[in-house]
């Protein structure tokens, strides 16, 4: 089942040349066959080497249209057991509690989530780095540390979680997607977060493919080629964080580290039906991601958990802030986690909520309106009050951020294709074909002038939020409901329009998704169509909705807060899912 | 007393070319004669108008070694009652509380205040915007307010603040220092830091002085020329913000704002004997400054409180962050202001601080290291644990922040020069002479580079600051005590070392400044001889040491805390001034 032999001795940080740079064409005869065949082969092989020994654990063929995430939880083949089966999908809240009473030990826990993974990445091609023994090593360690004191090393005892492959993971390769990078960027150390979490018991095992770039909200590099999302194979798992989306959501992963600059925790939790939390820029520990464009700071990344509940996001969050990172990462703001608030204390009983129904460049398909329309129904079944968030701008935000991404006209991108011999994926190549002067870098005085229309749009869209009043509440705006994307997860090599995410990047505000279902077009009545388009983007994404396309496709909304309000947004994202929660009793999906 | 004639119709928004673009060698016969000569000849005519009504308000002459902080408070010629004298010397926070009980009417503790004012800008040419009629009508309508309602606007209900030049004030030129600018950047609105004093009730009366491009420790452009300290008109009273200094050390106002981006509000603060705060970047209000390089990110500048009492610079903070100001400005960090903790709330009785007695590349002058041997003692006289704290690379900093500065190579600076065809003052050109590459700005890869090693270099600070451990308490350093500049006060156009206080911008952590008296040249005695000099700029200022050069100079140290820690300054900042105080008692000064 798995490709690539196992004979050849393992050279794992030996540079090979065995390299084709053309990103190849999807077969999709490949989906039942392991994952697409590895562009730079030695990477490929390493990881089939190294996933080889667990090879056992595999389960026999599908056809395209199966629904992944069920099958590699099958116990058919007496590989996967009923309480393993039932383990791997318990949230990581609850699963560090039965870690903490001894009810679970850290081996079982990992062991079970291993198969898991050994499975979803047969199909999904998720993993990098694997390194299953090193996870056992440290969880027979743990279990040791119990037994032996009988109690747990820190919050998150014996939690198996899955990290992005571009942050650094002590002892493994941070190639980041980048060909040029494969086998020479063993990290020496661990990135902030990562400290943070093994500290608090965490357990590694593997680390989660990232596209070329990161700058994609889909998931290819020419190292391992293409991720798949496992509801739907044709269809991508979203990106910059696929790996961990595609992971977690095919339950092989209970919790992961994605990062965010343009939509790159959002997207994925979004095409996977998970939680995701892109806080805003510098609450969470960044230090320690590799990829272009170090010390770029006219838009910064965030790191942001992706998860199966909301309360593993709060989970988190306080375990990184309950580390005093700033006092380990010096851009970091020093702003504790105050749980109190995502508890609901301060905040009132009915909210006011406005939602974003177009953006005015490119409407959403139908399931993400008719989501938007059934949250609006419940919220305000609840108590509280939804009335019309406004666009403001979102082609212009885009222009603006797009032009922040590329100070330098792409140089350093294209620079390091070449070292690596690589072209850009297709992603690639279309956010850079839009760079506006590809040989003319920024002067100084042009970045500040950018700098300063940003900070200008910021203010704007501040005094917009500021000028909001509901008519019934008299209250601000307490939170924003808005698609993440125009199109359910995306048929890969074909998602286009960033400004849904990218936008409160540009403003630096926080956003959580909300997962709601899958999408099923057996059942699906068409409610919501499309209007004529009013540009090229929204023309072809227009012409992509089909609803047999988007089978089992999770649906999601997402929540947006005001800047450095992160624990507000999870109150906000609790008292939604308590509406929806209630409204499901009346009106069945 | 008053230079220029008041005949002339006032035309105060017209620009006119009578300027001479040298800037003029101090005349030490000026010094009594009024302000020097100014430059840009029909801004200072027009501030000789707006002062002319006042003119009966004038005390004659004085030597140039007088104090004339002491002359300008004579209540001899019968102008300044003494009630007035008495009233201008009380801190902002003691003030706020007479005018909110009606014990003083804003009108009167105005007009006490602009007789101060009006005669410190005889001798120390402090202020650039004179508007003391539209002072006194705000006065009227919130005396009128308060007989109505019996209750005060806002928490400064009454209170005259002062306002540095480069700051928005609605209706008010913002000339900035520059010639170019100067009538042509009247204010349509106010600064956010302004918005929020005038909703709070403070009363607006006057801009004071910044130098030419901000970017000086001292206080010279070439409108108005320079601008002395009033305890020896000979010295300067540091900058960029030294027209706030002068006024308020003189008691010509209560409270100011000014801004650091390298020593800015410190120096002048140290310079005359007043407290200063320079805070993290972003925590207080900084919308609305008017200078070189908006939208320049990699070396931030931040708005500060200049006052005369510890408890005011909390008075400020409070007032700023009450207001919310996130809501206000997009990059501001949303951490309200935790009065508790300036109270010392969970903080222990006994801290340990660290004193920084030389950077490694400046010894200070004796005084200097007179008043940290000083604390040091009254600190441990009062049992807190006092350590060294070994300098890090404050040559490489500056080198550092100084590119960093200096992005562009200086090419917006200049082009501000020739379009007011104006020279730069000879601080400007100091400073302007290290630039490494005037004409060749840097790349936006080079730009990621030097932030990369900002974030570089800040995080060995961290690091560093980690490692530290008192070995009686065992306690991380709390705060670092060090020199504000290797000198008091400087004579006019010698300041030549920014490392004490740019250092800290560099790493943006916050610094207080704590007044320690004033230096009596005839009490005397040397105790803390300079060392051989290490260098050119250690070489000129050790040159500098002579007693009779700093006669009436004060004497102040500065302390360092945390970034984000500004609560947690002020508090360590009441520690040590009731440290100073018992130990006084004991060890007269």
């Amino acid at each position: 089942m798995l490709h690539g032999g196992a004979s050849e001795p393992l050279q794992p940080r030996a540079r090979r040349s065995h390299l084709s740079p053309q990103p190849r064409a999807l077969d999709s005869t490949q989906y039942c066959d392991g994952p697409p065949a590895g562009i730079l082969q030695w990477k490929v092989d390493e990881r089939a080497q190294r996933l080889a020994p667990y090879k056992s654990w595999a389960v026999d063929g599908c056809g395209a249209g199966d629904d992944i995430s069920q099958l590699v939880l099958s116990t058919k083949n007496g590989v996967l057991t009923a309480e393993e089966r039932d383990l791997v999908q318990l949230d990581a809240t609850e699963l560090v509690k039965r870690l903490s009473t001894g009810q679970y030990t850290a081996v079982q826990v990992l062991t079970a989530f291993l198969k898991v993974a050994f499975r979803l990445q047969q199909f999904t091609n998720c993993l990098t780095e694997v390194f299953f023994g090193e996870g056992l090593d440290r969880a027979k360690e743990l279990d040791a540390h119990f037994a032996k004191y009988g109690k747990v090393v820190g919050p998150l005892h014996g939690l198996p979680v899955s990290i992005k492959d571009h942050i650094l993971l002590k002892g493994h390769d941070t190639s980041a997607g980048y060909v040029a990078w494969a086998g020479k960027k063993i990290a020496d150390k661990d990135a902030v977060a990562v400290h943070i979490l093994r500290e608090a018991g965490a357990v590694f095992y593997a680390k989660t493919a990232n596209p070329q770039t990161l700058l994609a909200l889909e998931t290819e590099n020419n190292i391992y080629g293409t991720t798949r999302n496992p509801f739907n194979l044709k269809l991508s798992p979203g990106g910059s964080s696929g790996g961990e989306s595609a992971l977690i959501s095919g339950h092989g992963s209970p919790l992961g580290i994605g990062t965010d600059i343009g939509g790159s925790v959002r997207i994925p939790a979004a095409f996977c039906g998970l939680y995701g939390l892109k806080p805003s820029v510098a609450r969470l520990p960044h230090a320690g991601l590799v990829g272009s464009h170090d010390g770029m700071e006219a838009i910064i990344g965030a790191v942001g958990p992706i998860a199966k509940s909301a309360r593993d996001l709060n989970l988190f969050c306080k375990v990184m802030l309950d580390a005093e990172p700033w006092f380990l990462e010096a851009p970091l703001l020093r702003m504790p986690w105050r749980e109190d608030v995502v508890r609901g204390v301060g905040m009132p009983e009915k909210l006011c909520f406005a939602i974003l129904w177009d953006d005015g460049v490119v409407h959403p398909h139908p399931p993400i309106t008719a989501a938007l329309k059934r949250t609006k129904q419940a919220l305000e079944a609840a108590g509280h009050e939804v009335i019309d968030w406004e666009p403001v701008d979102d082609q212009f935000a885009w222009n603006l951020i797009h032009k922040l991404y590329f100070l330098d006209g792409g140089k350093e991108y294209r620079e390091t294709f070449a070292e690596g011999g690589e072209k850009p994926i297709p992603a690639a190549r279309w956010i850079m074909d839009q760079i506006e002067r590809p040989h003319e870098p920024y002067t100084p005085g042009e970045c500040f002038e950018l700098n300063a229309q940003r900070e200008a749009f910021r203010l704007k869209i501040i005094q917009h939020w500021n000028a909001t009043k509901g008519p019934k509440t008299g209250r601000r705006v307490d939170g924003i409901l808005a698609p993440t994307h125009p199109t359910l997860a995306t048929p890969h090599r074909t998602i286009r329009w960033w400004g849904y995410t990218s936008y409160w990047n540009l403003v630096d505000y926080p956003g959580a998704i909300i997962p709601m279902g899958k999408f099923d077009p057996e059942a699906y009545v068409e409610t919501d169509p499309m209007p004529a388009p009013r540009n090229e983007t929204e023309k072809f994404i227009s012409s992509q909705w089909s609803p047999p396309t988007y089978s089992g496709a999770p649906v999601a909304v997402q929540l947006v807060g005001r800047r450095h309000h992160e624990e507000e947004v999870l109150a906000m994202l609790n008292k939604v899912e308590d509406a929806l929660e209630n409204y499901k009793k009346s009106h069945p999906m």
